[in-house]
């Protein structure tokens, strides 16, 4: 597939310096890009590549116009990886036929399930009584929603994805033994959802599980009953979001974290990976806890101090009370 | 769906405080509950809630019996969290009509395993030669229980859940490659077992690995080779369990925590969400260990001191032995 | 089944001492191991429990041979553990039949994806369009190949694997949107991979993931996109590798360990389980980071002496600095 520059911008808008003509063989990065393909300079930092790069074309901001125009040819735009994500729609768009089929046929779809129309529901796929599936929507292979549960429009959700399994409710008995606590509520997700291979939102107790708009999740995310997630929040993989916690919108959680239930978390917390929320977090702003990476050896000798802080610090007082002279 | 007070007591128990007459239309927590609605009160901590709580009826135990009869109608139990347990079991069940289809026809079950009584199996589900699947069990969609596997009687398997995948092992060739050991024990599950979606049960290398009875596993868990997990254990989410570790019974481990290999816990230890077991834990009792989570700035500034801790303590030695004066 | 010492020596080598016409029933540890049954002596430490063993044959080094020789039968070749592995693959091949029909007929397989000799692909897979699956290659049930991804020869994925879901990538809007960056890469797995039940390796952006010959991935995995691992890498169950990252060969990374984007790390590094790789590791060697595990009373303490530790340390400098002397 090729489209020249001048094609490109007549779809994504941005002002083009250099042959209208040229055509456009592929996307690639700065270092790696040929003459027949167009890259960006996603930051200033990059600069330095600019110079050298052999790319047909670059999107660049304003402030980079004049350095990209004095190596060749240009798009100019405010936003450059914004236009070089919609370029990579472009590129999708051009690059595949649109299936015919759009309910693969081993998938197992109840006839009390709610199809809208455009939606695309890949191979042993299941679609359970009652639930709802938005317009636009795509589920790629073996996705499953489970019982009642709705999906926004233009939703993507990634094979494996498991929508509405009960969530981990149990009462304990006074033998010691755990009682179920059937999963009543639902799971509601709004539009322009991305979720993850094999991510998992469990069902509500009594309410619904509620992910809204434009969230996106990565992969080998869990999470639990009660949940709520606020709009155009981003979860990295394999982060874990325990029962009834309530995350703000316009947060980012890194990978592998975890977030312990029953929490709040106001719009515009960032939480850094592999940290664990174990307290309601009311200011927005960046949060982080894990252990240091370090060589084994002083780790252990770290860890080993780090056993006896808390005495440490109660000898670091003596000191600081004893009497500096006989 | 609607039942009376009446028709939930005399399935349930419990005392009745009120009109048998009520009909029930559905279970909410206290601050949403509405007049049609029952609630329950599952520790005293949340008595203030009950005054305000518009509920048809509320759950209690006999210390708050009082309180409840001056609000409304009520049902008085010695454990108001475990018979609201089995009141979202009377509700599931009075909710859906049986199932006419026990195995769904997209699922593969080999000819040579033996599915007991009762047994329930989703959409695209595999069962494999050998396998054993015990009365009462259900497998959602896509479940798999691979060669010679065992799972007791009424187990719920959640979609996407992996039984028998092979163990994780190899051992190291000369020339720095890895040559499989062929997993050839299997896996066997006990009664009354639950496991989450996409949760995964490695088959023993040359034994099994082992979930005792009543064992209840979030989603997104790992459960390496010969691993054996006692009676009625609780594991949260993402939790990993490595190879030929053994946990006691009565155990409850936190989201994210990771147990290595070949440690032994004992019967009742409760390890923190988060928490990574790397020894052996001989007593009963409460663990924990990971990083507090803070502001971004203070934990930067904290993690570069931990990494030099053992030099602190050192430096308060040397302090602490100097000579007071000259 | 069963094997006698001769014909399993015929097969594997080594030196045996016994006799040859001993028929062997299985394979067992040293301290659970009968008379007609074989095991091995991995590490010289386990030497206080051969002479116990009532193994009808064990296998050791030279260094064990007169040890093991007293006690009665034994193979003695230069590695037991490896010769261990060889005898569970020999045992496997004698146990079951070779599979007559090596493609399911539940596996949707495009007509454009294309399958080499000897591949076996189990129930419920999905293989996409332009996907390459190499000679003896193993998909396990319901492994999902997406579009134009590429599996070398020999390798084996476990049940619920997903290859080639998008990259987690999305560009920020003005509006605090995101809007996708379609992954237009694909992924490439070498020969001898093999990768655990619900793991995931996501597709690159503009170029491919990349999995070297030999690398073992064990279950619950993330692979994010454009990721490069090494040959003879192992990562072990629940480890997360964020985008852009490269792992070099020969290194092993435990259980639940993250490794964050971007980063490279050399050949022959080994990090802990659990432990966060937050810069790049120029160096081989073991590394380690996370928080030890203590009562939990104590690591509330230590918990909280942490979070002042930057204070401390400044105390602690403010007392050494303090004149001995008034």
């Amino acid at each position: 597939m090729a489209l020249t520059l001048g094609a490109l911008v007549a779809e994504l808008g941005g002002e083009l310096h250099g042959d209208a003509a040229l055509r456009i063989e592929g996307i690639a990065p700065l270092e790696s890009a040929g003459p027949q393909q167009i890259s960006f300079l996603s930051h200033p930092k990059y600069l330095p590549q600019l110079a050298h790069s052999r790319a047909g074309c670059v999107i660049v901001a304003p402030e980079q116009s004049a350095a990209a125009q004095a190596r060749g040819a240009c798009i100019v735009t405010p936003h450059p990886y914004l236009y070089f994500a919609r370029l990579t729609q472009l590129w999708k768009r051009h690059l595949r036929a649109p299936q015919a089929q759009r309910v693969h046929p081993s998938a197992v779809i109840d006839p009390e399930a709610v199809l809208a129309e455009d939606v695309e529901i890949g191979p042993h796929c299941v679609v359970e009584r009652g639930a709802h599936i938005g317009a636009g929507t795509r589920l790629r292979a073996r996705v499953v929603v489970a019982e009642g549960c709705e999906i926004g429009a233009r939703c993507l959700l990634h094979p494996g994805v498991v929508i509405g399994a009960d969530g981990f409710g149990f009462a304990p008995a006074p033998d010691g033994s755990w009682v179920k606590i059937e999963q009543l509520g639902g799971v509601r997700i709004g539009d322009d959802v991305e979720i993850g291979a094999n991510s998992c939102v469990d069902r509500g107790a009594l309410e619904d599980t509620v992910i809204e708009h434009g969230v996106k999740i990565d992969n080998l995310v869990q999470i639990g009953h009660n949940v709520r997630i606020g709009a155009h929040t981003a979860l990295a993989g394999c982060v874990g979001v325990a029962g009834s916690a309530r995350i703000g919108a316009h947060c980012t959680i890194g990978g592998g974290a975890v977030v312990l239930g029953h929490l709040s978390l106001v719009d515009g917390v960032h939480v850094s990976a592999a940290s664990v929320v174990t307290r309601s977090i009311l200011k927005p702003g960046h949060y982080s806890g894990f252990f240091p990476i370090d060589d084994n050896a002083d780790w252990e000798k770290n860890a080993v101090a780090l056993r006896q802080l808390y005495r440490l610090r109660e000898r670091l007082r003596a000191l600081e009370r004893s009497p500096r002279s006989p």
